[in-house]
């Protein structure tokens, strides 16, 4: 079997305006599909960040891709992922770079896609689950978390093409704690990882004291990207105690390995030992070293878009229980194949410790390219089924609007400061730290 | 598919009289051949250390592998290698037991074995090579080392079933780089693993000089087995800085992380960095944590049938590079299957740093069992064909004889100490440090 085909396509999907210290949700969130065709007429998927420099970069990729054995392409293409190399400090982390736009890890991006479709593309051919490719399953429902924001009024979308809101405004504790009643209530969700670094502190341990009523028992993360002082996040963590030590995390509190170091330090001295999550001071392979020197991250937030693939997360797995620490699973704003390919990475990990972020109860249904549409969650989690595969079939209409609305949209990178200051404050500035 | 038998056969191979730090080889080597048999006729095959307490520990996990779907082989066991945790220092380690002898790590060498049998399985009902089912091979050709011993006169096996000696005494340097010659002249291999602890540390200098002088350019490293103390082995350490400079490493020059530690440090001190290799205080992925906060092992020796199977062995390649360790590869005396799988793990493993070491130049072409005889080394390296599988096949007979020498001979475990005291010194003991 060979590759004769590697298709792109760069789409946009509505986002609803949501914040977090790196700004507001633009009103389209972009992604990039890719489908790798054989020379037997099969197509193997995969969903990965979206901007016009990440479409080039497969594009760039095609003549090493076509013409490879699908089976073979992981390691023909280890060149991407074997050579990385931690960045200075701040460059590399996702500190001042969201997920996606950072030009450092674009080929562990590429490689990743690539190793899904190409996974995907095998398990189609076999007639096997993608997970049963990798060793096979240790588990078959994989639980997600609900992934409340302080968010604006709006769905998402613009013009003739807004969406609906869903949720409402939520700017405050009791919006925000009917936000998530309702995102539980739809998906069954039995975790929180709740986005803050918006608003003031205080509000946020507000919000967080009010969901903790609101669904005792229920793990409560908080991921403020790093919008506090080692101060303030000693603070926050001193306050939240009870809350997030019920099998939460504290997600990038602050700024950096030292940050991060520090907060780990002083919570400690006061007895508390919440562990600290990150996606953000730890996000690539060559972080881990400094990271574990220094006890700054007792939680690693994996990614299947950015770490390196399905087998990377597999490695980082077995890393982090060598290391004894936590490993839990990030998101971004996506679709269907995203939240399969999460879902087959997480049936395969088994030192994943906490259940997966999800951005998916944000996306609209109008916009998923999966036949049949939305993928469910029941009782929070996915089911791995016996489908070949990732388990998902792209509807080609669906993909066209998507492309429509890509094309048509002015948006080719995320930015959610230049957001903030089209909607909220036109001097608004991103600070670290905030508080 | 399913699997629908495993068969388990205890064999025993000729091994010549080599010396270690642990005593003498018995007359026989120990292995067990796995056949994981499919409800389609297709079958599995994984070879590992052999006694009868492994042969046991097999039959007591078929009821959970009879039934099972090879695909997913891997992912049902994971209770068996994910809850593997450090032993009390010394216990764990392989400084009291040779490998495939110790009782703590039962568990992750049979999951290996049967890891390697369904991957083998699968790679054969799909037709294809080991490695193209763990993401693709990054190189076609793995490269081993040359591994001389010290070695009383004799050839292996016993009575009627006594082998001609091929490689004749080697208990002195110039015999011994004899020896060197032969192997390297028939197999091509670019490096040099030299087994040591054996003789007075003085002789075994004198050894590895005219070894240098014989092969100018080939890495060497030296294998004592812990047979020193922390100032001997920085006296060696100092005394070959060039030789095992040269590309090299001195492998577990003395017992455990503290005394490898303090070894590391005094050759630091002196200006050596000579790394430290090590299959003795390293033996599983719960050791590396002390290893790396100790700076203990900068080489970590990998093995296919004791660290969890091949897919461990990629997870481990992955967190050696993130720790900046080197990665290389143990052997045991061992026949073609074990040979392939250490062949394909090293395929698929990016970060193996160093050419592989094997003691199969020791083992006698009339005990193996792959048909078509003994896989050839050519150029030192094995090339990965296109065969499906891990590439080999049984030859029933051959396997019946192998079989026959396990029920005639008297021995059921490894014990070079036993047979140090029944041919050399009926007082001999184990003393570490010896020097």
């Amino acid at each position: 079997m060979k590759i004769v085909d590697l298709k792109v396509h760069s789409i946009a999907i509505a986002d609803p305006p949501l914040r977090s210290s790196y700004g507001l949700h633009q009103p389209y969130a972009l992604r990039t599909i890719i489908e790798l065709v054989s020379d037997e007429k099969i197509t193997g998927i995969a969903e990965t960040h979206g901007s016009d420099a990440i479409a080039k970069g497969f594009e760039a990729l095609k003549s090493r891709v076509i013409g490879a054995d699908p089976f073979r392409l992981a390691g023909l293409l280890i060149d991407l992922v074997e050579g990385d190399v931690q960045g200075s400090s701040l460059d590399r982390s996702q500190t001042f770079h969201v997920p996606g736009e950072n030009p450092l890890d674009m080929k562990q991006r590429l490689y990743s896609a690539l190793e899904i479709a190409a996974l995907d593309l095998c398990g189609r051919a076999l007639k096997k689950p993608v997970c049963d490719l990798l060793g096979g399953r240790v588990r078959d429902e994989v639980p997600f978390s609900a992934y409340p924001f302080y968010k604006h009024a709006g769905g998402g979308g613009e013009g003739a093409d807004a969406r609906p809101d869903e949720y409402g405004e939520a700017l405050a504790p009791e919006p925000l704690v009917r936000q998530v009643k309702r995102m539980i209530s739809l998906n069954g969700f039995k975790d929180i990882k709740f986005k803050t670094g918006v608003l003031d502190p205080e509000v946020e341990i507000e919000t967080v004291r009010q969901l903790h009523r609101a669904f005792p028992g229920l793990p409560i993360r908080m991921d403020p990207n790093c919008a506090w002082s080692v101060e303030t996040s000693l603070k926050v963590g001193k306050a939240l105690v009870q809350e997030l030590g019920n099998g939460g995390y504290l997600e990038d509190p602050t700024a950096g390995m030292d940050g991060m170091a520090a907060v780990r330090r002083g919570l400690l001295d006061a007895g508390i030992d919440t562990p600290l999550g990150s996606n953000v001071a730890v996000t690539c392979f060559p972080d881990l070293e400094e990271s574990v020197r220094k006890n700054a991250v007792q939680v690693v937030l994996c990614d299947v878009h950015y770490w390196g693939g399905l087998r990377a997360v597999q490695h980082l797995g077995k890393l982090c229980k060598t290391f004894g620490l936590g490993l839990s699973m990030h998101s971004n704003s996506h679709l269907g194949i995203s939240v399969m390919a999460m879902a087959h990475a997480a049936a395969v990990t088994p030192h994943l410790t906490y259940a997966c972020d999800t951005h998916y109860p944000w996306s609209d249904a109008k916009d998923e390219v999966v036949v049949g549409g939305k993928v469910k969650f029941v009782n929070g989690c996915v089911r791995i089924s016996e489908r070949p595969g990732l388990g998902v079939e792209i509807d080609p209409d669906q993909l066209a609007r998507g492309r429509e609305r890509y094309a048509k949209n002015p948006y080719r990178k995320r930015d959610d400061e230049a957001e903030m200051r089209k909607h909220v404050d036109p001097n608004w500035k991103r600070i670290l730290p905030r508080w």
